[in-house]
């Protein structure tokens, strides 16, 4: 995909990665991960808007809270969500981090926990402490340990996802980087996904919250594959300070803002194009809104129709199906003003049928990646947003997730 | 499916029925239906709640407005939706409805028109009023001639849906019989689902369409295979009066109700469970709401929900993905409070997993048909809703729609 970079070039300073099998996968594979910082960094977290959160985020947002932003390591499972465990879930929780802590020397509430996997099942703490002394030894800065630690964190995922930017000041250089988890329930809203940010640069908890949350509005909340909100879902961006500069210079900010939209649109991208079972990833550009969010509305509506993502699948180019959507999408929209391009080409001209190449449009929607335009005829705003096609394969995968 | 019943002890007096093949099917089977009732025939009508709506639902509304809920005929092709085709597709709707008002001698306003099948493809006009005249020299009064009609409307139907009910008084007996078809883009509101019901009740349009709604709202409105709503839905109900029985009698009210509840749950459980590539029909129950409307909320997010919809198909007893999607249904809920139960089986209590006899919970799940239900924790009301699995047979069946 476009953007994704390799981690080779780009290390934060101030970060220590690594990764361990601790058997919570039946695959054997690496399944525990750690980063640790050094004392001082700040962090800033957003997660998932599901009612029913797992243990891991109760914690995560406590912690946090409690640390005023202050985070010294992150320590990762996949294989278990931890989510539906109750109170044993919660303790579980805390006693990981606690021994996190005091292996590193630090405070408990300056540990960041995350979990990703199946719900309802209780986290074999005992295998995860266990391994926490050997992972404590091995971390260590190498490009190595951060692809592997970029492998540990996935569960249904094909591919690791990696991103990074870095940028210059006159007293040195910014370099950020990206670890990111995710390709079933992907929706707006962040949905399990895990997303780990880490920076070199200075700066307070605030302004970090600040443009985490401006840019995963147009990143992260913009993606979709299934529709469904994970009970897992975090976004946690730390700032080690390492490299000596600092948010507040000049034009540090607008640098830092356009490095991480840069870094997060990778990371949609690379989550989307791995969503389960997909064949192509679509971009849908909705135009002539009368404001951004009516516009996202519609490009949900979109994004999650089945008709639509099946349509999508046999490379159809069934635009009736896409105006259906519009239509239910609870806005006022008149069919009469709608025109609909399906990779450059106008299909719907004023919600009507036009001749079009079919075959040409068929083409088009057989690539990897196409543009979806719908122009509302209603305003001036437009939102992008990431969908997929719904494919058997999806089904498969998910018809056999547990059992 | 339960309630079904067959419509051979029960056809309402005052209705002729008849269907013809116009050419609009590719496999030329029939697509034309029309029913003729006799003058004075009350009818009421419910329509999609989609903005973008077929050029049929435009001219049905305004001619049952304008012929103030007298309805003498209803003229239906399949084959074609007669969507986003613009002005020309009104002119074409309304010159049908034109064409059967002169060969029946009655007002076009008094022509209820209806239309299913692919939207944005232009409406053969032509070819349906030439197949007219046949069409009406061929209505009759027999079991044949329903099930005919029934037959016709169909699209990707597997079968055709009838129910019929009646009741005593002590001046005779009222007959309700209901046809319907749908299959594909089944949700919530109406869609791509034509329901017509006919009674030889006597009644006046307004309690009709009062009747109408409160039951809609309890059957069609609670039923979901794909979560996609039409241009098309319409649910008609004709009351030709030749029974001699008024709605205005002693307790008729009540009985009609009950008829006409019976015949639409039916009719709902046989448009569910010939959804598109279905393996299973779940009656989701959700419990202890503060409200009905709440419960519908979360049923409806369940319902619709790709993750559950797959686990469904694979007979995986995966409840944390139903406590997920109750987490993100919008309602403030407390997971701690949460119970769910498939199949009479506890399997997550307090929001907690428990230990469960998980083979005998998938031999339930293995079944056509079973019940899930959900406690909320919160009040007492309750609501029922059909869903269905999400099987790789859908995908193949709407990736394949068109082309």
């Amino acid at each position: 995909m476009k953007h994704r970079s390799s981690p080779r070039s780009h290390l934060p300073l101030g970060f220590r990665f690594s990764s361990a099998a601790a058997g919570l996968k039946p695959s054997r594979r690496a399944d525990l991960a750690l980063v640790e910082s050094v004392p001082g960094t700040a962090a800033a977290a957003l997660f998932t808007t599901n009612r029913v959160v797992a243990a891991p985020v109760e914690v995560g947002r406590k912690f946090i809270a409690a640390s005023h932003g202050r985070v010294r390591a992150l320590i990762v499972n996949s294989g278990n969500a931890n989510c539906a465990t109750g109170l044993v879930g919660i303790r579980g929780c805390q006693r990981v981090c606690s021994q996190v802590a005091r292996l590193l020397q630090t405070r408990t509430e300056e540990v960041f926990p995350s979990s990703t996997g199946i719900i309802g099942v209780p986290l074999a703490v005992e295998k995860i402490i266990s391994k926490l002394p050997e992972l404590v030894a091995r971390r260590a800065t190498t490009h190595q340990a951060v692809c592997d630690f970029a492998e540990a964190i996935m569960t249904t995922d094909t591919r690791p996802k990696l991103a990074s930017a870095c940028f210059a000041s006159k007293s040195g250089r910014v370099t950020l980087l990206g670890i990111a988890k995710g390709s079933g329930m992907i929706h707006p809203k962040l949905a399990t996904m895990l997303v780990f940010l880490f920076t070199d640069m200075a700066a307070t908890p605030r302004p970090l919250k600040y443009l985490l949350r401006a840019v995963s509005d147009e990143t992260f909340n913009c993606i979709s594959v299934d529709g469904d909100t994970s009970t897992n879902d975090t976004v946690l961006l730390m700032a080690s300070g390492q490299s000596g500069i600092s948010l507040r210079e000049a034009n540090i900010e607008r640098k830092f803002r356009k490095a991480l939209l840069e870094v997060c649109r990778s990371l949609s991208e690379q989550i989307v194009s791995d969503g389960e079972g997909i064949q192509h990833v679509v971009r849908l550009v909705i135009e002539q809104a009368r404001n951004r969010d009516e516009a996202k509305q519609v490009a949900q509506t979109i994004a999650n129709s089945l008709l639509v993502k099946t349509a999508l699948a046999g490379a159809d180019p069934n635009w009736g199906r896409i105006l259906a959507a519009v239509g239910r999408s609870g806005l006022a929209v008149d069919s009469r003003r709608i025109n609909i391009y399906i990779g450059g080409e106008l299909v719907c001209q004023r919600g009507q049928s036009r001749p079009f190449a079919v075959q040409k449009v068929h083409a088009e929607m057989s690539k990897p990646s196409y543009e979806i335009r719908v122009q509302l005829g209603q305003g001036h705003a437009a939102c992008g947003y990431l969908t997929t096609d719904l494919t058997a394969e999806y089904v498969r995968i998910n018809a056999e997730y547990s059992t």
